[in-house]
C-alpha cells in the first residue's frame, strides 16, 4: 500500500504522553487495516526553544512540509511565558500555521454521552448539541502589522486587522461545503456593524451563498453569538468566522460541551494536507505523571484519517473503540466521577487499542 | 435642593415603554426623598434617523452635554439595519460615546434569586456569581482607521486597533478602584501572546498594580476567559478589558446569569457624568405591546443614583422595591414561569413605584 508520511510533534507538558498513545493507535491501524504509516519526529515549542533556540526549527518545518499530515501534542508552559516574543512557543504555533498555509481551523464541539454531566450547562440545554467551528487561521489581526510608536499623548500600540476577499472566500466556501455534509446550516459570525473587515466578510458570504441555495445561512454578530452559544447551543450546525473571533468562540463552544479533554481539531490548507491536535493544552500541572487523558489526541488521529487520508474504516474503528471503552466505564482522572477508580494515560491507550 | 438635570433618550422599540416606567420612579424619588430632577427628552437612534436624518442630532448631543446624567432606553431595529453607515443607529451609539468621552462601560452581572432557574447554567455553578465587567469604550478597533483598498490580490479591508498608554491607564485605575470596594479581585483580560495592544495593556496593568497591593490581580487570555466564565463564573469579581473583548465577554457574562432582562449598565467618563441604560436591546418583536420588562431600566436609575449622584438612600429604596415586587411573585412575560399570569410593563412599573 501507499505509505503515508506523518510528522509527529510531541511538544511540551503532557504532549509526549498523549502522543505516545496516539502512535500505538497508528501501529494498530497498520495491523488491522493494512495501511502503512511512516512517522518522523520533530522538535517544536518550548522544547525546541530549549534545545534549538527557536520554537520552530527549520528542520521541523521541512519535516512537516514533506509529510502528508502532522500530528501535534501540545505546546507551551509557564517556563517560556515571559520570554521575548521570538522565544515563545505560540510564536512557533503562528509560524507553522503561516508557513504550512493552514488557513482553516476546524473544531467539532460534541457532547460525549458519558460526559453529559461534566458540562456546567443544564443537560436539557445541551441535548443534541453537535456543532463545528470553522475558524480562519492565517489572517486578521493575528498577522497584520503590529508596532509601538511615541505620540504627544505618550506611547501607543497598534495592531492591524486585514482581510482580502480571497482569504474570506476560501474559508467561507469550505464552511459551506462542510455544512452541506451535515445539517445544512451555516452561521457566519462577524461584527459588521462596526468593522470594515466584517463588512467585507459579510458581503463575501452573501455572494458565495448564491452557490449554496441548499444551505440555510444566518449572520450573527459576535457578541450575540457569545450569548446564543449559551442559550441555544444545539441550534448551531456550522459556525464560520475570522481568526480572533474564532479563537474566542471555539474555546467557548468547547467548554460548554464539558468534554474539552475529548475534543480534537484539524488545521487545513489547500489540498488534503492537515495538522491535527487535541483542543486541550499542554497542562503543565499534570505533565509527567502519566494521568493525562489521551482520548482527544487519539480522536485527532481519527480526524486525520477522515479528512486527510479518507480512511473512514479505520477512523470508524477508533471512534467506536473510544466509545466502547467509555461505555465500559473506564475513565482517566479528568473525566472520572470517582477519582479513586481513575486509570492512567497508557492504560487508557491500551484499552482503546485493544477495542479497535 | 440642588436640581439634577437628566437627559432622557427613549430611543426605539421597547425603549419608550421602559423609559416611561423609569420616569415614574424618578418622580416618586422626588416625593419620597426631596431630590429634584429636571428631565429633558431628545431624539436618538432609529427615530432620529427617521425624523432628523441622522442617528445623533446635534441638539440631542447638546442636551446630553448640559445634563448631569443620561438615561437611555434602547436603540436600533431591523428597519435601519441595511442603511448606509451614517444612517445606522449604532453609528449614533459610537458617536455619543466618543462625543461624551464615555471611556468606560460598567456591567454588573448578578443572579436574581427569582431567576435562578432562568440561566442555562446549572444553579450550583452559578451560586454566588456577582461580577462586574469594566469595558474600555472609546478606543481599540472600534475607533481606529478603517478602509478598503485594491491590491494585486483583490480588494482588501483594514481595521486598526490602537491604544495609547493613558487610555489604558484610566480604565485600569477605575477597575482597580471598583475592585477595592468589592471582593478585591481583578481579572485583566487581553491577548498578550498575540497582540501588541495587549502587551501594552498588560504592562500598564502591571505598573498600576503596584498602587493597589490590596487587590489580587490575575491576567487571563481572552479565549481562556470565555471558557472560565462558563466554568467558574463565581470566582470572578471585577473583569477589565479592552473594547472588542469587552463587547463579547460582557454579553457572555450577562447571558450566563439568565437575568438579561434585569441587568443595567453605566457608561462613565471623567468626573461623575454617566450614561445609564439597560443591557437588553430594543426588542422590536415585542415593541408597542406593553409587555416589555421595565426592571433593567428602573435599576439603571438606581445605578445612576449611586454612581453619578451619590443618592444611595434612593438607590437602595429602588433596589429593595424591585426585590419585594419579585419576591411577591409578580413577573413580566419574559421572566414568568406561568406566562398566563404575566403582568404588563406599566403594571410592573406601578408595583415597583408603590413598593418604594
Ligand atoms: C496560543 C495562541 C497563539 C493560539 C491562538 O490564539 O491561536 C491558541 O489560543 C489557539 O487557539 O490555538
Ligand atoms: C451596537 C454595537 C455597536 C454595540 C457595541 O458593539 O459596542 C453594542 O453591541 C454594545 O455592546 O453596546
Amino acid at each position: 500500500a501507499d505509505v503515508k508520511k506523518i510528522a509527529v510533534i510531541a511538544g511540551d507538558g503532557i504532549g509526549p504522553e498523549v502522543i505516545a498513545e496516539a502512535e500505538k493507535v497508528l501501529k494498530r491501524t497498520e495491523e488491522l487495516f493494512g495501511y502503512k504509516f511512516e512517522t518522523e519526529h520533530g522538535l517544536f515549542g518550548g522544547i525546541a526553544i530549549d534545545q534549538r533556540g527557536t520554537p520552530l526549527p527549520q528542520e521541523t518545518l521541512e519535516m512537516c512540509k514533506k509529510a502528508d499530515a502532522v500530528l501535534l501534542g501540545a505546546v507551551g508552559g509557564p517556563k517560556w511565558d515571559n520570554n521575548p516574543k521570538e522565544l515563545r512557543p505560540e510564536t512557533g504555533l503562528l509560524g507553522i500555521r503561516k508557513a504550512l498555509g493552514l488557513f482553516s481551523n476546524i473544531r467539532p464541539a460534541v457532547i460525549f454521552d458519558c460526559l453529559k454531566d461534566a458540562s456546567t450547562l443544564k443537560p436539557e440545554v445541551l441535548e443534541g448539541t453537535d456543532l463545528i467551528v470553522v475558524r480562519e487561521l492565517t489572517g486578521g489581526i493575528y498577522f497584520g502589522d503590529k508596532f509601538r510608536r511615541d505620540t504627544p499623548n505618550g506611547q501607543e500600540a497598534v495592531d492591524t486587522c486585514v482581510y482580502n476577499v480571497s482569504e474570506v472566500e476560501r474559508i467561507v466556501r469550505q464552511a459551506f461545503d462542510i455544512a452541506r455534509t451535515r445539517r445544512k446550516k451555516l452561521a457566519s459570525v462577524d461584527k459588521a456593524n462596526v468593522l470594515e473587515t466584517s463588512r467585507l466578510w459579510r458581503e463575501t458570504v452573501n455572494r458565495i451563498a448564491a452557490d449554496y441555495p441548499d444551505v440555510e445561512l444566518e449572520h450573527v454578530l459576535v457578541d450575540n453569538c457569545a450569548m446564543q452559544l449559551l442559550r441555544r447551543p444545539s441550534s448551531f450546525d456550522v459556525i464560520v468566522t475570522e481568526n480572533m473571533f474564532g479563537d474566542i468562540l471555539s474555546d467557548e463552544a468547547a467548554m460548554l460541551t464539558g468534554s474539552i479533554g475529548m475534543l480534537s481539531s484539524a488545521s487545513l490548507g489547500e489540498g488534503s494536507f492537515g495538522l491535527y491536535e487535541p483542543v486541550h493544552g499542554s497542562a503543565p500541572d499534570i505533565a509527567g505523571q502519566g494521568i493525562a487523558n489521551p482520548i482527544a489526541t487519539i480522536l485527532s488521529v481519527a480526524l486525520m484519517f477522515r479528512l486527510t487520508f479518507g480512511y473512514h474504516d479505520a477512523a470508524g474503528s477508533i471512534e467506536r473503540a473510544v466509545k466502547n471503552v467509555l461505555d465500559a466505564g473506564h475513565r482517566t482522572g479528568d473525566i472520572a466521577v470517582d477519582k479513586s477508580k481513575a486509570i492512567g494515560t497508557t492504560a487508557m491507550g491500551d484499552l482503546i487499542v485493544a477495542a479497535m
